[in-house]
């Protein structure tokens, strides 16, 4: 009847992956949040950490043990409550232009939590928020940034059609995060999941709903291998 | 590792599509969405500005900033808060009459969404509540209006029939709204959709679930034409 | 025990909707084709009658019983088998100019479907396919014939994003075809009949996926609305 | 390793429920189905025994060894081949009428299943073809007959509308059977059946997409019940 | 730009179908659910007035305005709060038994509400609850109230084994309605609804999940048939 | 009118199947909880007895008219609400040891409510947490305890890809349980679930999403087998 | 441009799991199958090997390189064709008996696929056909057996209620297997599988639609187990 | 009714994004295909040209009015016909190495489409299939080509699960094509889908079900980036 509980954590997945392990908050307690961080910064010796949709007593138990994190908002838990994703210990920046565009303003914390994690990996950044497709001139005056670009993200709700035609404008690869951004059939981004994986235009993949956190990973692997 | 975020608003949408951008206001702060409205106001010259699905503390600001709107209620978010639609500037009424029918009480939400964005454009509406179809008496007594009407909206929830129906009584153009009235396989709306879009009867086409503004919008385009 | 079958048909649907009924094929002997379409030329007295998504048999059937309609390819039965739809008694041409769009020639048949309904009801027609959005310059190119057009009808499969760009790019109510065409997370047109219900765009509804005969009527609709 | 595989059939059935297990021959080798029908007409003295949706090698097979049945078409198997379902030892006719209303002619194999079922249980039937919504004076017509019936079955495919409109006109119960006519969205039925499950008006429950010999069960044990 | 609103009753059902309208309360404001039971009650003669799914306001102001009516707990909405359905003017006992039988304690609210509509419509009734088939002998001891009772309901969460079971049971129709007892893949009642319209007992239909008052309405449409 | 409910409960489940009857205790009030609890302790004479999912109130209520269970977290109900599994009279440790992994620590509620069951029924179990697949060396590492193991339980959630590596490297037979860890895409368990079901690896079955009772039953069945 | 492609058979899985890779035919070339099938024989020195679901040109390839194996019908392809399933080297008989039940006849090539690799592995099996829950008596005639057995297999389509039924009549683990007997709302063995998964009787785990291959490994890594 | 169709071909999108305009065969004829491969081929200058998915008599049409292609089996239709994809005018080889791993040898068709487009834009590609992680060691033996690898493409169906193996045992972008590689809950490639998007590994995008050709074009664009 003995029961042997033995967290594991994955201190080399840095070493191994050039992505130190992000600890994903959600179904842990505060405690367990701040030791699994406090766990990767003492026993990996260099590279960014990351605590992913992080609520306010996640936040707070973490930053009291491991101080010095920079904070993004990246959006609501399902009882409406606001979370964070947090970073400690960013790299120095690296060559290598990502640009991330978002279809309304709705999206915005999604792409945030994918520049953030592309700062701590170095990368500079370029965001444009509220280019969809609704008024084609607004993506049309991007296409200056999508020619300069070494990778970009797109962020979009609803049909997700700026996924589609970012992609036909560009000759980077686009990784898509399809939002949670409306209401009714847009069933919590998955209307929006189906458009962009099934893109007339090729030379997209795509993440999960909402994850900036995976979008910023991907397109962090991208960058350093441009660089 | 410069982010350098751009506000990119449509400011030419009116005349261009003779509809102006509507700031959907989910997933704004208060502040965004008054600013949007602001600039809007500031530099289209004429034509209604709607600010659609918002909360309460996003009306306040938005009418503190720019007042003089109407406020049409539009039920409530995921955690049962109440939303409202605004009009600024609305249009001198246009000839071409809109008849909206709603299946029952719990659909009036939606359909008046859609009469606050035809009246934003100056179309004439006529409402009529809770004709579903399980009392056939109801719909069959508004043949008359039926018959005069340029543009019929049929909003209903649960199975959706009344939009087969409707449609096989008018040959006027049918845009259905499914609603997410009803419970259990309702699926929010969902079979309504699926029936709506599979109806029997030719000359009908939908909108998303709930989505009165889209209902409102398309048949704003179709009244102009047959004005 | 008594079994007392008695075929219905609808011969006042014309003056009612100002569209005669269209008789569905699928499901019906060629017999039981080529009679529905004989009783309505022969008790109603104008106006066209159309058979829908009509096999070889019945088609040869529908013909020898009723010669002189046109007929229209439209796709294949599930078992790869090609469907025509045809139509009878076309009306003299009426003003007011429907505009068709597809992303892809596989989108054809569809829109060959629905301009099949707008000739047999009179209406002229403007045919554009294959501007799907992944070379955006091709939908660019269409400005012009946008402008002038009293209605739109967009075929689109895949992701079926051009229906949210066409809307955005004209005044006029825009009705969305989704197609099967694509394969895999398609599903057979689900994926673009749900980003097109949930486009960012308002001004456009949508019909059944394939359902040229659907987007077609509304069309028919509406142009005779603006005539 | 031994396997000892015994056939185990449903001898008292009808005794105990008054409806003999009827054999469902898909999966079944033409011999099986024999077979099962000879176990129950040999060693069940009384009632009908019914084997459905047999193919044609079945239905020879079945008739060989057992003559005498009545053999009802009930549409096709995924590989388009032609299915039957046949009955032995029918009732003789007992009183309570049962009226069938299909909403196309493509919904009329279901609705004969139907009436094959409550045949054998000797219930006299009316069935009406073709009374879909799009016609409303088509369903109107027939509330004569609704006033009379006991139980209503209403087959109907695509939105299935039929069965909420039925079921606001008369007092009977009603059995609604959604049929796998149409294409598209119609998803071989599901939006029928989520339509008729969720129905506006009380009064009405559903059995299985296409499940002519389910709606024909029941509505043979409610009229047993008011005989 | 006048809207004209009417709201409809549906004062005659009761005499056409013999069932009067219930009034569906979500959606309805307490001053628009007090307000249609009161149109009801003083427009139509006799038989029963019922609200279903009032939320404790709702209830308040239907009393307030209607005394007199009977409330029976049917659940929670999605925000967790306790709904109720009221009936006023119950009939006199009718003949013709109804057995009511649930899978656990949980299914016991829909099932009250079942038993509500027909003991508002004078049919005497038997409710066991808790003899879900994964202790089988308990629905083996009902065999004596399945053989004398004339329509059976059966009220099942989870996989709704429960409908299948009795249906092979007794030689009534059985009426079987899905609850949304359960979590994870029983995906709110969809799982049994599944179940339940694909049961390999024919005999069988099926209501809404969670839809006590739809099968207490069939329920007794069939008892009044039998009486 | 009468109405005559009577609770059953299956009091020798233990004799038969060797697991006593676990109250499920959504849906049923803290009294009927609590006594749902004592007539199975009161009427069965040995074995354990566990309250599953039982919120505050319920467990409140439960020990303080039962008192001496052993209480177990496990995970929150919709509204975000704690719940806990309780568990009676725990038999005397019995050989075969049962090794549990979780992918994540956000699995472990679900891991620990299986291992509350095993405990019950006086199986040694042993529980390793956070081993998921994005880091191999974690799972890697568990190979001794793995070729030990008679039965093994899988607790993921996200893509669930531990359950085919583990089934990969273990001749025990594996049980693996989907949870609703992750967000979008996940749907709650639904991914999980499904790429469980569809494992490419062979001796692993699947029960229902953050099902950990279900799981330690069945694991609890085989090692009691293998004893 | 250099293309190295490498096939990777996994020679030692029997040594480590003691379950043979089992080659799975579909979308393999006949020559792919052969081969397969003959590096496993040459170069794993003990213990079955398997070819699953092979069409007539894979057996007759595989057979004619690699005589000697047994042939089991485990149904159809999705274009009606047979498919086999073959087993070399099948062990020496070991104790343990497995005990398999079908609801139908039409479940049979799923339950004979489990007996052939149960066969394979030397465990006694006892396979008892069309025990349906429609009629009770059928299963209970079991019971016996059902207390005998040291593991359980059920495979049942359409509502799969059969799962629930066992598994509340044994104290052995239940493996249950949906299949895709069935039409309309069975989604091809969809219903039954979550109807399984959400069994209100604990002791049961589920594999993949139609999957006797699966149920069949994890059946005999139990039944190794209580040897 | 002039309808005047004109075909739009992408002229410039070499130019623009590096990648030639493919054309996607299904829905088009023959001939549409030879002459849309020709007005490619004459009118953009330089760089390869594409037609993925074609039939026989597709290909056969293309090449004899376009000699000099190289061809590549990829899978079959849904009527079990095979489809090939062309290439015309491959680039000269280019550094940048891509490796690309399928779980299985169904698979390889997949695979190889992706191979194609790579070989077509000169990028060296190595290719190792049957690492499925059934076997861990399989994909583990490949440690060192991941560690080489600038970008890498896994193709998997089933579960999927060895994209998310793959991304935690690299550093490199990972593209992931699910599969419809399986049978029952497979769902011909939409478990597989879900799983690889909810990966619990981050650095891994998903293209469509079987989509090689848009794994290839992803992988092609980083590969140049990182030239």
């Amino acid at each position: 009847m003995a029961s042997n509980q033995e967290l594991q954590l994955d201190h080399d997945r840095f070493a191994r992956t050039g992505v130190a392990e992000a600890v994903y908050a959600p179904g842990k307690s505060p405690a367990q949040c701040a030791a699994a961080v406090a766990g990767l910064l003492s026993r990996v010796a260099t590279g960014p950490v990351l605590l992913t949709r992080a609520s306010a007593p996640q936040v707070e138990a973490a930053l009291a043990r491991n101080p010095g994190a920079t904070a993004t908002p990246v959006g609501e838990d399902a009882h409406g409550r606001p979370l964070r994703t947090l970073a400690w210990r960013a790299l120095a920046p690296a060559p290598g232009s990502v640009l991330l565009l978002t279809a309304g303003t709705a999206d915005l914390p999604v792409a945030r939590e994918a520049e953030a994690v592309l700062a701590a990996y170095g990368h500079a950044t370029t965001l444009v928020a509220d280019v969809g497709v609704a008024g084609l001139h607004r993506v049309l005056a991007q296409q200056a940034r999508l020619a300069e670009a070494r990778v970009v993200i797109v962020a979009a709700g609803m049909e997700g059609a700026l996924a589609s035609v970012v992609t036909g404008l560009t000759d980077a690869p686009v990784i898509a995060v399809p939002t949670s951004t409306g209401y009714g059939a847009t069933f919590g981004g998955v209307s929006a999941l189906l458009a962009m994986i099934t893109s007339c235009a090729a030379g997209v993949a795509v993440v999960n709903i909402d994850d900036g956190f995976g979008a910023g990973t991907i397109a962090a692997r991208i960058a350093r291998q441009s660089a």
